[in-house]
């Protein structure tokens, strides 16, 4: 076998190992009884110890030097830099330290689970201390290898190609923008006549018309599942990827709304390229790709008026018709702005503040100005100050709200209002090339949409730099102008 | 960390693997969506080529070297001796050969779940020499590690301490008493009267008896649960054992005694001590002493009259009344004796020469007298010869209709009827010392029968070879008596 074909099975093998961590983790958070909890993070421990332990293999890098400076098109040179950048990262890191970290992110997440709604911060403290500690020590390690500080080197895994520096001029504009632009849209909002859709709306209802719009957005069930956990989310590769969501009983717009985002992730899983599966070239591009093609599918798209014109009927048929169930209605509920203690509960407008607020926590916990134990004070401060609400005592919605921190996901945040600003521009430039798509999605037809991102985005897969990608598909850098100009657009036309 | 130290540290994370395994295999049977199949093959053996490689690392045998002369207690002698054991088979067989053996293991079970309802033998015949072919490297190298021929070192496996030369002594004795018995009892049947429940019962209410059935048993839904699958199985570890079973409307007796048998799998694992979980000693004996578990409650306990006279006002407050709802009848129902094509759905006193057939016919492939595709023919010869039916070019009914052989599982056949003999000859002394047990039973009471599984069989876990631990619990060695006494005292004793 030739070094590159080594390489590239060698790459297949940590694949399948990837492959099984997923599937695990969707069986932690969906199936696996509660008491089976630590002996599955040990599990979850021994087998991240072995990825890294295949991955930071010396002889990836003989392979690598061997192949550096032949010549390849694109994907191959592109997947040898994917596999370069692994293996050295992988190669700073103690396998001891990678055991540790894994094992205290699945025990920080459980422990989250019990003591969030307790409201116990006190001995929720020191279990995020802990695996903080770890994700500190990993952080300074990557930063040397990839000569970057500690911070950008958490951000470069979830938004590769991002820094402190592009994030912040990006989100000073947002910072700058949302404010006035909150008050404007709640002045004008608070004339505005709303009526609530009245429940309780069937669960098992509420789980086939779930089931409906996920098929109508193309999703393939032949190449996945539909599931119930605690947060909705998604995880799986193009083979299987799987969905899972949340009912609750008064609110079906809720459900609606997690399985178009969860939609809008696996779609992107199940149009990457076969060819290119097992190795690094075929994932997802980043995370803040990722969280943009979930966002375009649930933002953009489904709480647009055309898709609630469409989807209408179907709510009238499936749930039961009332006064409230009627598109003009339904949107106005869908686009009503108020600032919120809750991240995931957000409006799209207010929800960018959530995002910098715990990006400006994350920045003085890696530069050391804040410690762990600092941040309830600072949260409640930012809080305030963005959003005029407090979260004094209340940790519960607020700084023990999220898994993302137990979990270990410092640097994560930025990706989802990244992902925001890279859906509104790749959808304007869709738009512009699809000026009939308006109508044809009152009609239900949705299929020029998913053409032109399978084309444009999932195919393209992790073959160029995110920036780079936006930069091709858009015809121009990624900026905050797209966004700000949907907000304008969507909240402040007259009606 | 001193030398055995450094062995349990290593092989907990084996055990953790194989955790993995157990889990993945679960998914794949009961949540996987069938597209995934070719890419679940691969990262399965991916899975299986790391188990391998861990196992045989040639620091094992070095530390278990320098341990090997200290005094140490049974458990812990018994525990390097399985270290030892397991270290020298995996050191013995190439990891490319595992790692297409497991490959070609779960696309044949693939392709048999795809062929067995066509009937399809033809192509389904290349599929199994691929596995076979696999099995028999794989024997042949254990061989000569385990110093046995290929076949014994097979059955070793799945049950330890036995050679054909101790299953041939004891089946004989089977293959002699049980044709003239099955001719009595037949013929004694032939003058009950017996009525049929009639369905259709509901699935969703045979869910919720299963699973009263299951707790009553003391079966712990908190380290575990129950799923659908395709065929009846259990599997996990004592933080976390899963049963699944199958429900048809017309027959829900076949979903009882479905979960009845899986339970008895079930409650083995969640006995098992907790001290030694993730070593090799307090894994369960082995898949005969597994068995026996299974058919200890299934057979011995839950076929019972007193079992059902306990059961039946259960069944009638669930199901519904009808005339064949009384225990004196449904026990008739459930010892009905009659030959029948099909191992899982076969009476307890037919089914050991469905075993015999399958133990004669490995026999024959492994010592190379019988090839592949001279199955189906002498598959017929055998079924006519002991049953008196044939399955002439009914493949789906005959050859195909277990999953074993697609999976690769030679030698595991006689597992079930050495186990049907160990359940008869332990039931037994527990049956002499509890001489109250069938009173309490009606009453619901059932814990001494728990108590004392736990106390005898499941807190033993791998701390002695099987047969000394049958012969320690009833004090003589197995025998084929006990179960031929529990055959003549059900089915031929006067009603």
């Amino acid at each position: 076998m030739s070094p590159y074909k080594q390489l590239k099975s060698i790459f297949s093998r940590i694949y399948h190992l990837q492959n099984i961590h997923r599937i695990l983790a969707w069986d932690e958070a969906v199936m696996m009884p509660e008491y089976a909890g630590k002996s599955r993070a040990k599990v979850m421990a021994t087998l991240s110890r072995l990825e890294q332990q295949m991955l930071s293999r010396k002889k990836i890098q003989s392979f690598i030097d061997l192949v550096k400076n032949e010549k390849m098109d694109v994907w191959n040179t592109s997947n040898l830099a994917w596999m370069e950048k692994k293996h050295k990262i992988a190669s700073a890191i103690p396998l001891k330290l990678i055991e540790k970290m894994t094992e205290a992110s699945f025990l920080s997440q459980q422990a989250w689970r019990k003591l969030r709604p307790q409201n116990n911060w006190k001995d929720f403290l020191p279990v995020l201390e802990k695996t903080f500690s770890f994700v500190k020590q990993i952080a300074e390690l990557k930063s040397q290898v990839l000569n970057l500080n500690p911070y950008d080197a958490l951000i470069d895994e979830h938004a590769s190609g991002f820094s402190q520096q592009s994030i912040d001029s990006l989100f000073v504009e947002l910072k700058n923008a949302l404010p006035p632009l909150i008050h404007q849209i709640t002045v004008q909002q608070q004339k505005e006549k709303v009526q609530e859709p009245v429940g309780p709306f069937s669960v098992n209802k509420q789980k086939k018309l779930c089931k409906m719009i996920a098929k109508a957005l193309d999703y393939k069930f032949s190449r996945g599942r539909l599931d119930e956990s605690h947060h909705p989310f998604s995880s799986g590769d193009r083979s299987d990827v799987r969905i899972t969501n949340r009912y609750v009983e008064d609110n079906f717009l809720s459900a609606i709304f997690g399985v178009c985002h969860e939609t809008g992730h696996a779609l992107y899983e199940q149009g990457l390229p076969k060819k290119w599966q097992f190795q690094p070239v075929g994932h997802v591009n980043s995370m803040a790709m990722h969280e943009s093609q979930s966002l375009l599918i649930e933002m953009e798209f489904c709480r647009s008026k055309e898709f609630f014109d469409y989807l209408t009927p179907i709510l009238q048929s499936e749930l039961g018709h009332q006064e409230a169930m009627n598109a003009d209605n339904l949107h106005k509920v869908i686009t009503r702005v108020k600032p919120n203690l809750i991240r995931v509960d957000a409006d799209e407008v207010t929800y960018p503040l959530h995002i910098i607020l715990r990006y400006e926590l994350e920045k003085g916990l890696m530069n050391g100005q804040i410690k762990i134990s600092d941040l309830p004070a600072r949260w409640n401060e930012l809080m305030t100050s963005y959003l005029g609400i407090s979260t004094k005592d209340n940790y519960k919605d607020g700084i023990m709200q999220d898994v993302h921190w137990p979990w270990g996901a410092f640097g994560y945040f930025p990706a989802y209002t990244l992902g925001r600003m890279i859906a509104a521009q790749l959808y304007s430039t869709f738009i512009k090339a699809h000026p009939d798509f308006s109508s044809e999605t009152k009609k239900g037809n949705f299929e020029s949409l998913h053409g032109w991102l399978q084309k444009n985005v999932y195919a393209s897969a992790s073959s160029l730099p995110t920036l780079r990608l936006i930069q091709n598909i858009t015809n121009e850098p990624l900026s905050s102008k797209y966004f700000i100009d949907h907000i304008k657009k969507r909240y402040l036309t007259p009606k």
